[in-house]
């Protein structure tokens, strides 16, 4: 009796590929910037606010919080012109480098539809 | 008797070394990040606070930005902390490039003293 195997719980082919880097699962609407091309993450978040998010948080390190708000004004003054820039936190990260801890500066922006 | 010079409103004579650059006259308690090593920046807002100003704002365009984050977070972690951020804005400005109208970020983080 050949039982036929559920092919519910099988790992797609696509997670199967990219096993190496392995990210603590973020919140839907949080896009993280990092050194990628500027217009990946404006797409990103104008994928965001199509599928009806209320906001998206952008959250960037280092050199790349320069990036992060180039994509927030890039979003809002040239793609979804109703944006807004609801909230900016900065903070300080502790990362664990070579030559032991080294301190690093965040940036948290919510872009939320204006009201 | 020789006094030491405040030299604190004259102007530094690195200041006149430098007419090239043409900036309007800023607000006594602004600090432009610019490309030079963060802890200028950070003694120079240490000076303003130290002077009796209120709150100092820190402007940064393009790249800068994430050094003024730099400067806001070292100075109110680790010289100043009783220092609030008290207002993050994020814009666009206007550029004019080798190869016509650029747009580039700009920042401005106000910090003052908690109350």
């Amino acid at each position: 009796m050949a039982e036929e195997k559920p092919a519910v719980t099988e790992e797609t082919p696509a997670a199967k590929e990219k096993p190496a880097v392995k990210e603590k699962p973020a919140a839907e609407n949080v896009v993280f910037i990092g050194i990628k091309p500027v217009m990946n993450y404006v797409l990103a978040v104008i994928t965001q606010f199509n599928m009806g998010t209320g906001d998206v948080i952008l959250k960037a390190r280092g050199k790349a919080i320069s990036r992060a708000v180039d994509v927030a004004e890039i979003t809002r003054n040239r793609f979804l012109q109703g944006l807004k820039v609801q909230n900016i936190l900065i903070g300080t990260e502790e990362v664990q480098g070579e030559r032991g801890a080294t301190n690093v500066s965040t940036v948290e922006i919510v872009l939320g539809r204006g009201k």
